[in-house]
């Protein structure tokens, strides 16, 4: 039964349920999944479980398997596994087969070479639609995803795009060069796939021409794909905010996922014990008032969130192409103003808190000066918090670190240790 | 020359360029757009920035400048202004486009019905290809992004749909019955707008036929509007972790956006304050050992990290619908295991570092029971970590809260509380 459903399914929904199992369940569903549907559901697992499984096939019927996929799905298989048994893969192809995906492979995975398809149709500007027509109706069937086909010249070179609503609404007689629309931006070989992602979007494509330096037609990237591109920056962004890997498994087991986690932890561990000897210079100060051990974690963490939103904030400005460098600095004046007015406000709110209950509950003598050291260190911190969350991702991003990966974790060490500091600092000003 | 510029850039190119600009020199810009053109860029400016445009045009103008737009646009303008605007909006509009923004209206933003467009071909199932070229030939134009004809039946349920390429490679003489497509799963009208996103990834979809209760054919959803909604969706899960909205304009005044802010660091002020009042139980011990209040923050944050690591996994895992009621439990233990793990490593590393440092540095008495103290409380903090992020997002959705926007801080409350009590708490059990 189980058998039947994993072969009629649609193979990626095939996947999803493969993705959504645990490891040891998992792998007996894979063995019940007919040899020719294997490279229909490997085209649409996440990588790690893709990997696992593909470079446990053999060569020959690896390549059996994802001989009737499109040629960009093929590379994306293979270009994630092992040299050697890429090599073994192509060998056991047909000899056109192998070809085709060995020219995929030569792009690199995140350009719009990687993205591209070459099955395309193409004619000439000087033929009749009746004649086009004629052919595709010979051809008997279009690339999947077909929404256009693509004039070219002579040489090969791209002139522009016949869509097949035009095709079918033009009188017989007219030519290609006659409907031909020109005002097609085709997207060069070498752009990077979320750039692609972007002209989709802005002017709601649904294929693109793919061309080359001399601006000869290499082939066609289908918004299907692109869809995937959008779907794994968005999980990217997210995932690596926390320290994880979008393409890992969640259920991987245990151990291998401890060992992963375990790097972010170390990291983490580093940068709280950093900002912890910042506590230590002013041991004696806590010593003579305890009440400052109690109130030290506010103005930490509340600098660390005005400071992440501000963060947040311009990594996706920059990443949606919003934030440049005409308006970089009006936005850094804009988000220390927000943060002055908010500094003012809370440490009001914070310092009058601490007052009254160190005051009136606790009958403290140092009441008064906890309340103003503790409003003073707010407005600085939450100052410190917008000045770093805007220009970090800049400065990140110009060194090729990614901003979102490592952003966070850098800022909210800085804002940990000018919030102690400016806490214990004033504090050490007042009651030594 | 700029008022040239942004009367021939794509539509979607000036929204964009309006959106990276400051609101005064925005407002500039805007003035020298010309209302023919409005209607295009409203529809793909930021929410904000659109509906504050959008309001305060004369409603004949809005009307007349959105009048060429597709009907899902038209109603996405219309639909975040005030009823009294929107009413008089639709009462200068002709009869006919009145009654069908009015029934655009009449669906929820976020489902299918709210992303549909009525604008579509359909024909009947026993009319030959032929016949419909003619028919296509005739109408001169087909809607935009037109990828398939719909076919219905004399009751206008839906049947199936012939594609584009279908009709082209077809033999004239064929019924449309005999070509027509019957695999596709029509979208209920009354589904939500990330279902529909799932099934448009999963099926590399260009566009979809929307039905209503009886099957009737309403209208069809096109992959563009699909991109924009998970775009959406991507942007709200990063923005939301920090409490901020993607709808708001990046470059609004300090004033709007402190009072935004302000809100969320004002719920982050009561949290941490609730936990410093656990150290503030523990004042007695601070007071005999100095050293604790430099060690504090340690366990906290690392509880933190590894919960928001755990709560991020499982966010994204039941966004992306891989986690289910099947396989909670086995995640949840492995979440546990791989928390024991590195609680037992990290507190390994802690203990012994804090050991050796108040024991070799400080030369203080204490360094046995601080290194035992810190390493025992965070394995318990990891796992507290652990459990709550795993739990929080499951429990939280069935409360209909959005963990991704207030789960973070919920979680690190729990940790602050939970690191707090179990570090001083057995430091309280050592020391006093
Ligand atoms: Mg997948
Ligand atoms: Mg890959
Ligand atoms: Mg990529
Ligand atoms: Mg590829
Ligand atoms: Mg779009
Ligand atoms: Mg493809
Ligand atoms: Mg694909
Ligand atoms: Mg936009
Ligand atoms: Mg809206
Ligand atoms: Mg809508
Ligand atoms: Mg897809
Ligand atoms: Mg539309
Ligand atoms: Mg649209």
């Amino acid at each position: 039964q189980v058998r039947m459903m994993l072969n009629e399914l649609p193979a990626a929904d095939v996947a999803h349920f493969l993705e959504s199992t645990p490891p040891k369940e998992r792998n007996i569903l894979w063995r019940l999944i007919n040899t020719e549907r294997e490279g229909q559901v490997l085209q649409f697992l996440d990588d790690e479980i893709r990997n696992e499984y593909a470079a446990n096939m053999e060569p020959a019927e690896l390549a059996a398997a994802t001989r009737h996929l499109e040629v960009d799905d093929q590379a994306d298989i293979l270009g994630d596994l092992p040299d050697k048994i890429v090599k073994e893969v192509l060998a056991s192809m047909r000899v056109q087969d192998r070809h085709r995906v060995e020219h995929a492979l030569s792009y690199p995975e995140d350009t719009a070479g990687g993205l591209m398809n070459t099955d395309l149709v193409t004619v000439r500007p000087l033929v009749t639609i009746e004649v086009v027509l004629r052919y595709l109706r010979m051809k008997g069937e279009l690339p999947v995803a077909t929404d256009c086909i693509y004039v070219v010249d002579s040489e090969d070179k791209f002139i522009g795009s016949v869509s097949l609503s035009t095709l079918i609404t033009s009188q017989p007689d007219e030519t290609v060069e006659q409907v031909l629309e020109k005002d097609i931006h085709p997207i060069p070989v070498d752009q990077p796939d979320d750039e692609v992602a972007r002209v989709f979007e802005r002017r709601d494509l649904i294929s693109a021409p793919v061309i080359g330096k001399d601006g000869e037609l290499l082939g066609r990237i289908t918004i299907d794909d692109v869809v995937d591109v959008i779907i794994e920056d968005a999980d990217h962004s997210l995932m690596s905010m926390a320290g994880l890997d979008e393409n890992d498994d969640t259920f991987a087991p245990v151990v291998t996922s401890a060992k992963r986690r375990a790097v972010w932890l170390g990291i983490n561990l580093i940068t709280v014990m950093v900002a912890a000897s910042v506590i230590g210079v002013f041991e004696e100060t806590i010593a003579a008032v305890t009440a400052l051990a109690i109130l030290q974690p506010i103005v930490p963490s509340m600098g660390g969130i005005a400071g992440t939103q501000t963060l947040t904030l311009v990594i996706r400005g920059m990443s949606v192409g919003h934030i440049s460098d005409n308006n970089f600095r009006w936005l850094m004046m804009k988000e220390l103003g927000v943060s002055v007015l908010n500094g003012l406000l809370w440490s009001l709110v914070v310092g009058m808190s601490v007052f009254l209950w160190f005051h009136f509950v606790q009958h403290s003598e140092h009441a008064t000066y906890l309340g103003i050291t503790i409003a003073g260190a707010m407005v600085i911190n939450l100052i410190a918090g917008a000045t770093f969350g805007a220009i970090l991702p800049v400065m990140m991003t110009k060194m090729d670190i990614d901003p979102a990966l490592s952003g966070g974790v850098v800022l909210t060490t800085v804002t940990d240790m000018v919030g102690f500091f400016a806490f214990l600092g004033l504090a050490t000003v007042f009651f030594l």
